[in-house]
């Protein structure tokens, strides 16, 4: 099998997808895109979704995961908007959910149950559903594969950039894509879905095997970034397969694996854009601890530093301060001797054995300087190794974060 | 029995108890006072502590344990140093606390294990003993009960005030004193020792009380504050009893029940200032859960409302945004019904029932921009309720903790 190639591309590249975005006004600032369609003209679409696990979960993701249900892992389409996440609005935001995917449903010839839904922006203020219901014939007349690129810009609210990517390979002699959308910015925490992304293949994976791909590929890409520790109400990944490359791949067989591969380097890549785009952050920093003697062992530790704002602030700040990650690993609950761990930034050793290794300070700086920088904790017990990313804590996150509402 | 009343105060009002300060040149800043101690005439002086459960503890920490372990139950004198925490200082580090403990043991003419050690500063830089021993000499003779008011300001370290709180009560005829000291700022978080505190009273309570007593008090003060979710390599808290008023006091009696109510009141006030003075803090913040159906429950999302940095720089910005509150407490683990969520802040609803009870935008920015105010979440479906004290998280925690080691 042919490796898994960089394209360029989104949605729309992937066969069988087509999408649009408007300005349906949900959003303060007056023509931004805020509502947006994918389509999927297979009626052997499959579908896997994975969700928040805040118990306040809003609206959509209610109705996703009782839509998902439903169709037995099937959808057809995707109505998303950002600027409101219709979250805490009690009966009626859910009135709103479902008026919404009963209109798209209607109006592009399929069962409600196969319209999913997803939501961000503020908390708590109602989202009128004519604000949506009204420019859903508008989406539909744009939807082309073309238009499918300006899903990415319509889900943002925070974020200062899009996030696509796409890859291509080779499977059984036919050509199989893979795309996908990410919006990001505050509230990213690990532990669960994570923001809003959107993958398509047209690979054709059965609905419980493209669960579990997508489950796989969720655990150590969009489960492995942290923001700033807070997790949100609408989180949601969802992965829809149309089958129109003519390659099927089922879980456990070679293809599968191959399957697999791509769709982490995808979630990966969409998940570190994700990171790189934290409210008010300056650098990308990849968190990687090993010689664990578990693998939760090292989650723990790789979690407790990349959720830390002492360490962050000490990034944002390219000041070396490795205890602070030492001290972040001591209180992770993992079991460790602190008298063998290794701390590097990049390859430059702060901390030897649990002490300073009398490091050059310029040279650190430089290293923490850097846009994108590893912290490399070695704890000389074990063979476990696990790999999360972060962003540094800036003023502006603080700036960003003290008035969003308003 | 009187009840217990605020008195203008210190470590040295309590009788038998004698402290001093000097400036020994360990913190950066010349003059600054940063070496401590208290001194306890009576023999019969018993002492119990509450430590960091960080993995990764300061050599002191180890070494306090330890003396209270061998001396069961018992110390007289306490040294503490602020401008470094001699932690991840390996061998070289606890060399360094045994030989201040020794030290001062021969000086005071003590057992070296009736010795306490604590430090607070910077991680994983050698602390040099000499720094400390040449200074013991000094530091002896000036051991008076009203020196013993200097030692609030030479644990400072990022602290703005220092802290300290004295009470006073009637014990079966005889006057009690209770007071003590706390150094807070960064790294504060709860479900541990938190910084460093040390408590005084001239009661007489046997050592395994002593303890009990100190644990339990610790438990809804020290441990209910939260500035940034960090742990400390050094948290201590240290309770020592000099028996000097002649009432004694046992846990499980009335007056036990007395001294609990009166050190639970102490230990809270001296969290309250802590938390007022996080780093950069400029608003105590007291979260309020109440209606839980168990008392975990409301913990939990006490403690996750007060962690959230979304919720902390909503509060900096005085933006009422509740959704991050509701948001908290459900990824706080806590199992309850968003629906039947009451938020306020002080006395004004934000948020009935889930919902957005459609506050004055004016009057919930006054409630806000309070130096002191209160988020009073209830939950509606239990009788449980948790207090917890945290502040806002604003642009000047940024600043100094970008740069704390340089």
């Amino acid at each position: 099998m042919k490796s898994w190639e960089k394209i360029e591309g989104h949605l729309g590249t992937v066969a069988g997808f087509s999408g649009a975005a408007v300005a349906a006004g949900i959003k303060k600032i007056d023509g931004a895109l805020d509502l947006a369609l994918i389509f999927s003209e297979a009626e052997e679409t499959t579908a896997a979704g994975v969700f928040t696990s805040n118990r306040v979960a809003a609206a959509p993701v209610t109705l996703s995961r009782q839509n998902l249900k439903s169709s037995r892992g099937r959808a057809r389409a995707v109505v998303v908007n950002s600027g409101n996440a219709n979250a805490c609005t009690g009966a009626a935001g859910r009135k709103t959910a479902v008026a919404t995917a009963r209109a798209a449903a209607k109006l592009l010839g399929v069962r409600p149950d196969l319209v999913l839904i997803a939501s961000t922006g503020v908390i708590g203020v109602p989202l009128k559903v004519e604000r949506i219901t009204n420019q859903l014939p508008a989406l539909k007349a744009r939807l082309s594969s073309e238009n499918a690129s300006d899903v990415s810009r319509a889900i943002m609210t925070t974020d200062t950039f899009p996030k696509t990517c796409a890859l291509r390979t080779t499977i059984a002699g036919k050509t199989v894509n893979l795309a996908g959308v990410a919006k990001g910015a505050g509230m990213i925490h690990p532990r669960m879905a994570t923001m809003l992304s959107f993958v398509a293949t047209d690979a054709g994976v059965a609905p419980a095997q493209l669960a579990r791909f997508l489950r796989a590929a969720v655990e150590v890409s969009f489960n492995r970034i942290s923001v700033d520790g807070d997790t949100s109400t609408n989180d949601t990944v969802l992965l829809l397969s149309s089958g129109a490359s003519g390659a099927r791949v089922a879980w456990g067989t070679k293809e599968g694996a191959h399957f697999l591969a791509g769709l982490t380097e995808l979630c990966q890549s969409l998940a570190k854009m994700v990171a790189r785009d934290g409210e008010g952050a300056h650098k990308l920093v990849t968190v990687e601890v090993s010689g664990a003697r578990t693998e939760s062992d090292a989650e723990r530790i790789a979690r407790a530093i990349a959720n830390s704002p002492l360490v962050k602030t000490a990034i944002a700040g390219a000041d070396p301060n490795w205890g602070r990650i030492l001290c972040a690993a001591g209180y992770s609950g993992a079991k460790f001797d602190p008298a063998r761990v290794d701390i590097r930034v990049n390859d430059l050793y702060l901390c030897r054995r649990g002490l300073d290794a009398r490091f050059d300070e310029a040279a650190a700086k430089r290293e923490l300087e850097r846009k994108e920088l590893t912290l490399r904790v070695d704890l000389h017990q074990g063979k476990s190794e696990v790999r999360m990313w972060t962003c540094d804590l800036t003023h502006d996150y603080i700036t960003i974060n003290a008035s969003y509402r308003t």
